[in-house]
């Protein structure tokens, strides 16, 4: 059977973490402890991103920073697909995420969680990089990353480190190779 | 009043996780996921260290490893400290873990795990260095890295990162600065 050539898009998550791998401290709280440096790398990245694709929490506490780019909000309380401005929200429960970029031609996608959302897209490839922030604390509880219900080992590779000020953020970049 | 003054001994957590912040699958199954890289860094490490700290679970999928060490085992089911070789179980609700390291004249003491562990040697503060090995995979669930009941935000202070090898594991230091 002749395999569907793989789609050209190319998704991209954006992650901001606690050296504890926690992203925030409740799904409805906007994190206030993440790096000017962070903020300023993730804008310049966002401005090359066609869309993104974030949770319906994740949307609520960013509204403000999203509503001008052309969002895609996963909302499992979305009837269909519901448009407001250049946001949308969609149920991925009953809209096929992936061809529904596809036919928006977007290229660039960046996935910017929380954490059911990042699991989302890894689990349906959806992630080929992954831009991971650490800025250095411990939480020892919060949201995780991910929130998977099933372990699994998914392997990337590491293509770069960068420092990104002197107190000890560091930015990591990951190419999913599993 | 005269704040006492504080103990020179020195407690260092080390630590191997996923990128997601995931120490294993279960508290009890012993990570099979860590690289030759890091083995051979931990061992090196614990060669200068005059004692370990693990929980019960950590301990009994590493025992092989660890009943030569002078090992300090904290279970909440020790009736007090119980000795087998140069193991022993202490029951940190029964006895001051901190008094009974000084007792001890151990100078450097080497913190296991698991999240429960790294946790509880935070808050009590017992916790002066992070080695914090990140091997190059996403789990999306599993055991994270600590266990906490209260959100808190330790500050860490980035000491140095080394690459270990060439598929992306990576060492970073830190030192607590909380």
């Amino acid at each position: 059977m002749k395999k569907k050539k793989s789609s050209k898009i190319k998704y991209i998550a954006y992650v901001a973490s606690s050296i504890d791998g926690r992203i925030s401290k409740g799904s409805l709280i906007s994190p206030d402890w993440t790096s000017n440096e962070d903020w300023n790398f993730f804008q310049k990245s966002l401005a090359k991103m066609n869309a993104v694709v974030v949770g319906h929490n994740t949307y609520k506490v960013s509204k403000n920073h999203l509503k001008w780019r052309n969002s895609i909000v996963l909302s499992s309380k979305a009837n269909h697909e519901k448009r407001a401005s250049a946001v949308i929200f969609v149920n991925p429960q009953k809209t096929d995420l992936k061809k529904f970029i596809e036919r928006k031609k977007y290229k660039k996608v960046a996935i910017l969680g929380g954490g059911q959302v990042y699991d989302f897209c890894l689990r349906n490839k959806m992630l080929d990089e992954l831009f991971l922030t650490i800025e250095p604390y411990v939480f020892t509880t919060g949201v995780p990353m991910f929130s998977g219900a099933l372990f699994q080992k998914y392997k990337f590779s590491l293509q770069s480190i960068k420092r990104l000020n002197t107190k000890g953020t560091i930015l990591l970049r990951y190419k999913n190779e599993s």
